[in-house]
C-alpha cells in the first residue's frame, strides 16, 4: 500500500500542524488565489477536515477567495478557484470582491485590500483560524526585498507561522512542493502572468518582488548553492527573535523615560508632544535606544513609512553627540528638540527667541565649542 | 584653483576623519595589497600624514605589505605594492611573507595569516593604528555571503570600522572610488586575477566572494536599483548595532544563571562541566536565551565553528520543550543535560544507569506524554 507522494504528504503534515491546537467544531478558512501554493494548502486543509472528523475532532473547512479586481478576467480566476475549492470538499466558500486602493503602492494597496476582506469573512464565519498560503519562497524573496531597502532586523524577519487568526502552515516548505503536490493531486493551479517565472528576462514592468523570484534567487542559487532560500528564511527566523527581544526593550526602555509635558513650565507647547528623560535614554545600549526613538517618533505623529534611519540617527545625536544643535526636524511637520534635559518630540511650536542663545553655557550638559568642525 | 578630483577627496576625508583621535608623533600603517582599494588609502594616508605635518600634528606613516604567497610571482607583486607605498612618501615600509595554513578553508587561513601579520608588524613598530583598505562593496559582497549561509545578525553585521588597532576608513565609501581616485593621482593599481571582475562569466573556480561581486551584486543592482550595495552596508550597521545590545544581555544572563557545579553533588562529572540554572534561563527572551546557549556551549569546548543553530534550538528545547529527553550531542565530543532545574554543557560522563528511569514522574519538571507525537 503506498501513501501519499511526498510532496502531498509535506502539505498534509504542514497543515495538521498548524491546527493541532484548534478545537474540535471550530471553522478554518483557507484564503486561496487558486495558485498552486494556496490550492495545494486548500487540499491540505480539506484532507485534515476529514481526517478529523474520522477521529471525531472534525472541523468546518471552508474557504475565501479574494477578487482584486485589478486585472482582465479576474471574475472568472475567482470563481475558478472557488469551484476547485468547492470540488475538494471545502464549505463554505466565498469570493469576495475588493476594492484595490492606492496607498504605498499597487502591492501595498492590494495587501492591504486583501488582509481586510479576509478580516471581514473571518469574523462573519466565526472562523478561529485562516490560513495562507505563503512559502518558504516567498519568507526568502521578502528578506531579499528588505535588505535591497536597508531595513534592520524587524523588516528582515519577515512573516509569522501564527499572526492573530492568520496562520501560514507551508512558510517551511519551498514553492515546488506545493507545484508538485498540486500535479500529485490532479488539481491544475492558475499561473498569475505577473508571478514573473515564465516571463521572459528583461521584461522590467513586473512587480519588484516577481522579479527578485525570476531574475535574483536562481541566480544567488547558482552562485551561493542550493540551499540559499532555506538559508535566507532561516536568517528570517533568527532576525525575527531578535527584533521581538529588543522591541520588548525599547518598549520598557519608553516606559522608564516618559515624563509628563504637562508638569513642565518649560516644555515646548504644540501637538503631540511626548517628552522623555535624556539622562535614562542615554544609559541604554545604542540599538535599543534607537528602536524607542523610532516608537516615540511614530507615536507624535511623524509617519512610519517615512520615518528613515537617518532621521532616527539625527534624534539619537541630540543624546550623544549634544552639543546645543537645534530641531531636528521630521516628515509630518514634527520635530526634536534638547532642553533642559529632555527630549521633546512632535509638532513643537517654534523655539522662542532666546537672548541667552550663543552665549557660553547656554547648551544643555554638552560642550559648545565643536559646533563646527574645522575646515582646512 | 580646482581642489583635487571628488573620489580623492572622498578617501582623504575618510582618512582624515578615522585618524581625528590619533595623537602627534604616533605611527600609523597601511595594509596595502597593491590593489586599487588599498592602493588609494596609502596615498589617503600619505596626504593626511603631510597636512598633519604642516600643522604641527605630524605622523609617522608607514605601511605594510604582506605576501600570501599563495600565486605565482607574489613576491614580485607584493615588492611592486612597496615600491608604490615608499613613491607616495610612505616610511617604513615593510615586505612580510606569511605562511598560509589551511584551517577553514583557503580565504579564511589567508585572513588568519594576514591578521596576525599584522598584528606583529604593529607591535615592532608601536603603532597606534592599521588601516585598511576594505570597501562598502566588502562589506555589502559580506553580508550576501552571511545571508547564504542563513546567519544571525552577528555575521551579517559585518567588519566595524574600528577594532583593536585596525582601522577601516573607505567602508562607507565604493570600490569604483578607490579605482577612480588611483586613476586620478597615476596610480596604477595590481589586478588581482581571482577578484573576479574580469574572469569570464561562468568560471566557478573564482573564490565564491569573488563569485558574489561578478555575478550577484550586478544582477542585484539591475533588478533591485542602484544603491543595494549601500542599503547592504545600512543593513550591515544596524544588525551591529542590535548584536551588541543582544550580546551584553546574554552576557548579563549567563553570569546570573551560573550555579558552581562543584557545590551539587548531583551534578555530572566530566570535562569542562558548566551548570546553569534553568529556572533564570527559562525567563529570558528567547533571542538573549539562545544566545548565551551559543556562549556557553562554546565555552565547555563545542569548536564554534562546529555549532549550528540547530544544535543551540536542541540546547534550548531542553529548557522550554521539556519532556524528560536524553542528552544532546554537541560536536567536540560535548553534551548538554538537564537534570534537578539545572542545564549542564561540557564533556559529560555518561549518564548513569537509574532504576526510575522511563518510571512516571521521572521527568523533571515536565511531561512524558508527548514524547512520541501519534501517528496517523
Amino acid at each position: 500500500m503506498s501513501g501519499p507522494a511526498p510532496a502531498v504528504a509535506a502539505v498534509r503534515t504542514a497543515v495538521r500542524g498548524a491546527l493541532a491546537d484548534v478545537p474540535p467544531g471550530a471553522t478554518v478558512l483557507v484564503a486561496c488565489s487558486g495558485g498552486a501554493d494556496s490550492l495545494a494548502l486548500a487540499a491540505g486543509l480539506a484532507h485534515e477536515a476529514r481526517r478529523r472528523a474520522r477521529g471525531g475532532t472534525g472541523l468546518v473547512a471552508g474557504a475565501v477567495v479574494v477578487d482584486h479586481g485589478l486585472q482582465d478576467g479576474s471574475a472568472a480566476v475567482a470563481a475558478a478557484a472557488a469551484t476547485a475549492c468547492r470540488g475538494l470538499g471545502l464549505d463554505p466558500v466565498d469570493v469576495v470582491r475588493v476594492e484595490v486602493g492606492g496607498d504605498g503602492g499597487p502591492e501595498a494597496a492590494a495587501r492591504t485590500a486583501r488582509y481586510a476582506a479576509l478580516d471581514d469573512a473571518a469574523r462573519r464565519a466565526g472562523a478561529a483560524a485562516v490560513l495562507l498560503g505563503h512559502t518558504l519562497d516567498d519568507q526568502a524573496e521578502g528578506v531579499l526585498l528588505a535588505l535591497a531597502r536597508g531595513s534592520g532586523e524587524r523588516a528582515l524577519a519577515g512573516m509569522r507561522p501564527v499572526r492573530g487568526l492568520l496562520r501560514r502552515p507551508l512558510l517551511g516548505l519551498r514553492r515546488t512542493c506545493t507545484e508538485d503536490a498540486c500535479a500529485a493531486q490532479g488539481l491544475a493551479p492558475w499561473q498569475d502572468p505577473t508571478n514573473g517565472r515564465d516571463a521572459p528576462a528583461g521584461v522590467a514592468a513586473l512587480p519588484l518582488r516577481s522579479r527578485v523570484r525570476r531574475d535574483v534567487l536562481p541566480v544567488l542559487e547558482d552562485v551561493l548553492g542550493p540551499g540559499v532560500a532555506e538559508a535566507l528564511a532561516r536568517t528570517a527566523d533568527a532576525l525575527a527573535e531578535s527584533a521581538d527581544a529588543l522591541d520588548a526593550l525599547a518598549a520598557d526602555l519608553l516606559r522608564a523615560a516618559a515624563v509628563d509635558p504637562g508638569g513642565d513650565d518649560r516644555a515646548p507647547l504644540g501637538a503631540d508632544v511626548l517628552a522623555l528623560d535624556v539622562d535614562v535614554l542615554a544609559g541604554a545600549p545604542s540599538a535599543v535606544r534607537r528602536r524607542a526613538l523610532h516608537t516615540a517618533a511614530v507615536r507624535s505623529g511623524v509617519p512610519a513609512g517615512a520615518l528613515a534611519r537617518a532621521h532616527v540617527l539625527a534624534v539619537d545625536a541630540l543624546l550623544g553627540e549634544w552639543r546645543g544643535q537645534g530641531d531636528v526636524h521630521l516628515p509630518g511637520a514634527r520635530a526634536a528638540r534638547r532642553s533642559c534635559g529632555r527630549l521633546y518630540l512632535g509638532g513643537l511650536d517654534p523655539r522662542p527667541a532666546d537672548p541667552l542663545r550663543g552665549a557660553p553655557g547656554r547648551s544643555d550638559g554638552g560642550t559648545t565649542g565643536d559646533e563646527h568642525d574645522e575646515r582646512e
